[in-house]
């Protein structure tokens, strides 16, 4: 029989399992479910189970690699806690796993994994030093360094959504002013956009607001930044404006990033990353402009899109086979 | 008899060289030297060969490790160029000390040799992730990560000098706004002085001016950082209110380094970081201001002052002796 080994990704609204065969870099089946409303850990847990199930029919995998959408201690397999669903404080997930189907398993947080994903089967192969980005409701990131993920000494590495680029700019949820991701994430751009647009006579984006009209039946509190992405392609200066406002701030991050780290390459997934020129052309020039000359480096969108945290859990089964063998 | 590295550090106004016995923490010998004026590559190696001859006294070191003051490419031992002192480009230094003491060779930048040796042998020591950053003329950085130096795909890494922490700030050498070094570097921090004071009447500044007056003739061109901690120090405001916005400026890039590397300890050297309370209290408040909560590490100074890039140079001399082994 085939050796499997089993992804695992544990998301805010939806959940994700694959298997692919050890060895090779296409899934043998994939399938995904959104989760519930109002779940829990447990609605979570159930979901993941029925689609394991439907994946394994029956048999065992090698080892399991985890993504797990919040912070998780990996030295010890723990999931610290969901920023969106309840019960997952302090959950020995790992374990969990590892009793169920006893095999090994490895978890970690998604970006760290997707990170992982993304060098081992995506845009990065070829790049041992790399941080991928994630431009989604948040601002997250995660680091490759000499081929392997890096954690940092508490495993908080890779939070470029909270390095501050504009002491003088609004104040974000973790209460400091101008970090990245106040002024490029998904949450924040939609946000400032609504209080520009409340103000009629200096915002005309006529663009945009026919967009709110025709397909938010005029609810301005709809609007997200992919509905700034349409109407900034269909040419809405204010629209544009407002991506590339985050896009600069985005690429002042990545240029200190740079001169900080100097890795080869910075892979970016994440919804806002799809809005097109009017977010790419300035995100690559300001991080150019904060670089310093001699500091090179590639600025590239993902390769394997919402599948990077499954196909990084594959890497993580990979390692935790190995590891395995070794005790 | 007794088997000695040899640690030769090639500054931009002197040299040193000093020689420990292998597995020893303390010099056996320690020498050093002004550059003379009108310096070229050719007279700053006749320095350290002077010195080095009064060291060794005709005996051979088991290795050399060499610290440069400027860019080296580590990967050949080639010493890029001096911004000081001319006739350095593309100097193969390491092969050139090779085969003159017929023993091997390592070789590395200033900051990066320094954060060695203070992980090795300083206040770093237990700590296996740590940045090392210099504030003085400049502000320069190097990397230590799994108790290895992290030097960047192109040997890059470390320049926190040149991270942008204010983009409206005022402009930096490098072209770009509000670099740290540009708001804290002791050359920034006295012009930036210099500038307010020709406003005699909006700068008071009484106890500078008196220091100024006594201690440089009045000449205004003289003044140094050095001198604006001093008068810090005697209760000058105008002294500490530079120095605070330099410290702050500092804090929020230490800061922005923890969340991205998650390093445990950052050591700082350099005159700069002499200056007392007015410096360190504020460096310390907006560095921990700006990391995220959960995002521990500690500020230390530097426990080898300028000695610093010797005992990393000891460390690269007895890395340079396990490399010759395995070959």
């Amino acid at each position: 029989m085939t050796e499997v080994f089993l992804a695992l990704d544990f998301g805010g609204t939806k959940h994700a399992a694959a298997i692919a065969a050890v060895g090779e870099a296409q899934w043998r089946d994939y399938r995904r479910r959104l989760a519930p409303a109002n779940s829990s850990s447990q609605t979570d847990l159930q979901v993941m189970r029925t689609l394991i199930q439907e994946l394994l029919n029956g048999s065992q995998p090698v080892a399991i690699g985890v993504s797990f959408g919040g912070p998780v201690d990996f030295a010890t397999g723990t999931v610290r806690l969901s920023h969106h669903v309840p019960g997952w404080e302090n959950l020995p997930l790992q374990k969990l796993l590892e009793s169920e189907f006893g095999v090994p398993v490895l978890e970690d947080n998604d970006a760290n994994v997707a990170a992982l994903g993304e060098q081992r089967f995506g845009a990065g192969q070829g790049c041992s030093d790399l941080l991928y980005i994630t431009v989604s409701t948040g601002v997250g990131g995660g680091w490759i360094l000499n081929g392997e993920p890096w954690r940092g000494f508490e495993g908080m590495a890779g939070e470029i959504g909270h390095i501050v680029v504009d002491p003088q700019g609004p104040i974000c949820l973790c209460g400091k002013r101008g970090c990245v991701e106040r002024l490029a994430s998904g949450r924040y751009l939609a946000q400032d956009a609504r209080e520009q647009l409340q103000d009629q006579a200096n915002t005309p984006a006529p663009i945009l607001r026919s967009l709110i009209a025709n397909d938010l039946s005029g609810n301005l509190e709809a609007l997200t930044a992919q509905h700034l992405s349409q109407a900034a392609a269909q040419g809405d200066q204010f629209s544009q404006a407002i991506l590339r406002r985050g896009a600069t701030a985005l690429g002042i991050g990545i240029g200190n990033v740079a001169n900080l780290i100097n890795p080869q390459c910075f892979i970016l997934g994440g919804g806002v990353t799809q809005a097109g020129e009017f977010f790419w052309q300035p995100l690559q020039q300001s991080a150019r402009a904060t670089a310093l000359p001699e500091v090179h480096f590639e600025i590239m969108p993902t390769a394997l899109q919402d599948q990077a945290p499954l196909w990084g859990a594959i890497a993580l089964a990979s390692a935790a086979k190995n590891q395995s063998r070794q005790n």
